[in-house]
């Protein structure tokens, strides 16, 4: 299972422009042999477009979907992207998984950020997924959610062996921290991998942290990105190689959850 | 508030050279101007020697936490130690808070680590305590206890501002990610700090990966000893120095427990 983490430039000025841009690192996942592509949250509209994000939501079978099932498809690369989702009117800060067969499943962000998402969006309610490909069992989050380590310990108990995560970071010294510790443990404490694909540059509104990566269930980082610029990251997610640390570190099997809390 | 972690050599033979050794750094704590002194798990008895810590465990009334209580007593430095405890002749593997007064409360490790502790002790099923210190609020963890995040997040929910955990971590990769990632992301995911005292060195059964530490709120490392070597280090906890980390990391109010999971 070979999977890449997309960085993408938050200069990009309109849906189209991103859509042109997501289709063409596709073909260069493509060309790296990955199976997935991870991209940014709200990567087909940029972060800090402010309440036209809301007018940009569309449902799960509108066109942006459309046009990325067509990419996911063409090029035979499965994508986990952010982007505003609306149901029954209301907006979600969403993120989608698109397999080249068309399968598309979706989560809603449980943990929005600060007032800005809050202003934009509605809290998601329901679990996030977690769906099956190519032989590996993945779960999905946005951002926020995965500093928070309730939410990847749920997945990781429900089976994912992956973790997926569009994100759009803010650039500072508690953002650095989170892509440079706080992934890399997420991913050691439950012996999964984490996948946290960022932003990078700066829109109208905010500076992102870059520094998208790719963690194993051991904490190491096997790919990172610089803190600016694109990037497209890239790493073999082997999942028997890491007998010995789960053994080590048998946090999923020793967890006493219901004493002393 | 100004706390010191003792690393402890392994080496050190017997219960008395071990209490010798502990009345002496608590002397050099005292120096230092420490409040608190937080040393290794099963600090009296050493880690590794076996059955015998079995027959070395005491009730809370015994004699080590009478010549421990006279430490703190004589040089007004409180003390958080691990040691074996015995209660209902059940040995547990425990820690204890004494202060200068004489007040003392203990804690039973919840999360035994392997074959070799789940042999010689039975897992504590209480909560761990919390108490107040000089102005601020403590919890009490063992070891393996704190790389569960659970654990930490149950004591910053009922209000601690400080995790003191005696540990004995073994030297290995996972060891040394553990020292230097898991505890600031621990301190940085619940905004508060956390001291984290080792062995170093090693004794007959195992070696020890040292790198004891005191972590802030922020994730940042305010002082870490060395792998190798005993060492007392130093930190002044400043609680109200961190509302700025606080406001942009708020995961204590803004996490949502009941949903999604």
């Amino acid at each position: 299972m070979k999977i890449v983490a997309c960085q993408m430039p938050a200069e990009l000025e309109d849906v189209d422009a991103r859509l042109a841009a997501i289709a063409d690192i596709v073909r260069q996942a493509r060309s790296k042999g990955a199976d997935i592509a991870v991209f940014p949250e709200l990567a087909t509209t940029g972060y800090g477009l402010g309440d036209e994000i809301r007018a940009l939501a569309e449902p799960i079978d509108g066109p942006a979907i459309a046009r990325l099932k067509a990419v996911s498809a063409e090029f035979g690369v499965a994508l986990v992207i952010g982007l505003p989702l609306v149901e029954d009117g209301i907006a979600y800060n969403s993120c989608a998984f698109i397999a080249p067969d068309g399968t598309v499943s979706s989560y809603n962000k449980i943990q929005l950020y600060g007032d800005y998402e809050k202003a934009l969006f509605r809290p998601g309610c329901g679990a996030p997924p977690l769906f099956d490909y190519k032989g590996m069992r993945f779960g999905l989050l946005i951002c926020f959610d995965v500093e928070f380590p309730e939410r990847v310990r749920d997945l990781a108990l429900r089976g994912a062996e992956a973790i997926l995560v569009p994100t759009a970071l803010p650039q500072s010294d508690g953002g650095r921290f989170i892509a440079t510790s706080v992934i890399p443990v997420r991913a050691f404490e439950n012996q999964v991998f984490v996948v946290y694909a960022n932003h990078a540059g700066s829109d109208a509104r905010f500076s992102y942290q870059g520094l998208s990566c790719i963690a194993a269930p051991d904490g190491a980082l096997l790919a990172q990105a610089a803190e600016a610029g694109p990037a497209v990251i890239c790493a073999e997610l082997d999942k028997g190689a890491y007998d010995a640390s789960r053994e080590q570190n048998p946090y999923l099997s020793e967890l006493r959850l219901h004493t002393g809390g």
